[in-house]
């Protein structure tokens, strides 16, 4: 059981754990606090790769921790990796009890048993927002793929263009500051090359935001390729070069992107067309660990079929669009081999529109 | 400026204005309450046309109301229609000061200046719920037709089923209790003959509840007619004789219907295809001022398409339906002439389904 002030200081610990949002990849984000007497101590979070963990700042931070409780958003790594084992600087510090927000999701982390062995009192509470913060982490750890969160808009009538071939805003501006938001989160953002041809998206993060982690933009190409002057390969300070992941079997049509971008060939030497599993595991081997998909509808409906969307985010405007050459929110017909069930997570409004978020596990 | 004790009273009004629901029209449903020394003496609402208004209840039951405050949803009568002008008794009454959640939308309404000239004080706060709860009359008292609220439910991809001539629930259990609310709350019910043909559904309210006025059930019907066999026509107690609305110019298709149903003849003579709006017009001077219109999507496009919607109520099942045989939510060419623009007024979950309520009048 945890009292009332542990769950204040936990719930802050997800708070600053938010600060290293779209910095930590590989690692999730994760926040600590170190209080004694009802008073907090010190503070901390893991800033990026290879850097302090969030228990380690936050012990440094409150100095003399003896008798204290730490409080941490994921259960401290018993594991010596880039840094030493969490664990060891928790027992060093002379800290009695430790709050978890949520239990480690590999083996690396575990280390509430070597705490308790050493006599500290650990408490897992295994919260909804704990779990959330690591969820890109836990799934992409154990898929060894990419995690990918597929982001869609259409009308109320479930279409993203009156026609084809036209690029159309119909979502409102706060629901591109939403979007945003999770560019910024999600380690790369990534589109079909049917997007790239038609909608020619820049794909930055507007306003322009800092990372620590350059931004990734990336172009899944199923057969063929786009043509090497639009605008998703303009250089941006702060942005890697555009990633393309193509079918190795379809070089030839690729080669022209090799000095615009960076290829990726994916798969055997005969495959015509893209394995996106074998792309995600690609990316993810490429220190890319999650992708924002914006679309389009052929790729979204792909991704779906085969299993390869984690989450989702689906913005739906205010607007009916019907109409016999309206372009549906999926298309292609891989999707014929039946209903997918999701569950939906959260329903919000955002400026006129609405966002429906959720996830295929059901 | 209206006190934090007027607040609760007049919402009060509002719980008991909503106890009419399904129950007054033509009139809407309206509730008072009669207050003094911040004590409630009296509280009334409207049960059904043709009987007391909602002041005059509340007022009865107040017996003594000389100086208090009466408190009403909506804006009281000056006329005299199957009963006297509410203003009448409010004079009579001796209150002092009148508390007005909306302002009458019709000139039958209007009572606040004959009050104010008796030196009655008169506060209209024009309350979004009490807009609300009056939104149905006030809407077709202006139009001369019956409102329309279209309730459709799809997939979040945008389809009613995976495949034409299928009936499938896509929704949850809790959606569906959802729906009899509605089909409560309006008039009528009304599909179009696609629907009855396919789903055939019985359209009655289950589990059964009872109402003052008899449930009505609609089968609109574009050119043709629908087998006489369909549950639609099959007899419920407190549920009137089906109406099928039916092109003037078609009545051939119809004839085996007249024994079934109450089949009323749209239009000119020669018109072979049924004019929306003056079927709308035609239920409207039979007495029915609203009707929730649950499909398909043949119709529900050509209630669009023709601005013919009044409010919209649109479920969203947590489930991809894509194929090349799905059925879209909105079919055949009508919209065409180009996006529709609406706004969402509220977004719930209903169970496992997101609901997303709104209207056109943008």
């Amino acid at each position: 059981m945890i009292s009332h002030l542990d769950r204040l200081f936990l719930d802050r610990t997800y708070e600053l754990a938010a600060r290293g949002i779209g910095n930590t990849s590989p690692n999730p984000p994760v926040g600590a606090v170190v209080a004694r007497d009802a008073t907090v101590r010190g503070e901390g979070y893991h800033h990026r790769a290879g850097e302090a963990h969030a228990e380690v700042n936050a012990l440094a931070q409150a100095g003399d921790a003896r008798g204290a409780t730490l409080y941490v958003s994921l259960e401290p790594c018993k594991h010596a990796g880039k840094t030493p084992p969490c664990t060891q600087a928790i027992l060093q510090s002379g800290v009695s009890r430790v709050v978890v927000g949520a239990a480690a999701p590999t083996s690396y982390g575990g280390g509430a048993h070597v705490l308790r062995e050493r006599g500290v009192c650990v408490e897992v509470v295994d919260d909804d927002a704990a779990r959330e913060l690591v969820a890109v982490f836990a799934s992409s750890t154990q898929s060894r793929r990419a995690y990918v969160a597929l982001k869609m808009a259409m009308s109320l009538d479930g279409y993203v263009a009156s026609r084809p071939g036209v690029a159309e805003w119909i979502t409102c501006e706060e629901e591109r500051l939403y979007v945003r938001e999770l560019r910024y989160a999600y380690d790369a953002v990534m589109v079909g090359a049917g997007t790239v041809r038609i909608d020619d998206p820049q794909l930055t993060v507007r306003p322009p935001a800092q990372r620590v982690r350059d931004f990734v933009r990336i172009v899944l190409c199923e057969t063929e390729g786009v043509p090497p002057d639009r605008r998703i390969f303009t250089p941006v300070p702060g942005y890697a070069r555009t990633i393309v992941l193509a079918p190795a079997g379809a070089r030839a049509h690729f080669s022209t992107l090799e000095s615009v971008g960076d290829v990726l060939y994916v798969g055997e030497p005969d495959d015509e067309e893209l394995d996106l599993e074998r792309a995600l595991h690609v990316l993810r081997a490429r220190g890319i660990a999650s992708a924002l998909c914006e679309g389009g509808p052929t790729l979204a409906a792909r991704l779906i079929a085969h299993g390869l969307v984690d989450k989702i985010y689906w913005a739906i405007a205010p607007i009916v669009l019907r109409g016999e050459a309206a372009v549906p929110v999926l298309a292609g017909t891989e999707l014929d081999g039946g209903p997918r069930r999701l569950r939906f997570e959260r329903l919000e409004r955002v400026g006129s529109d609405a966002m429906l978020s959720g996830r295929f596990d059901v």
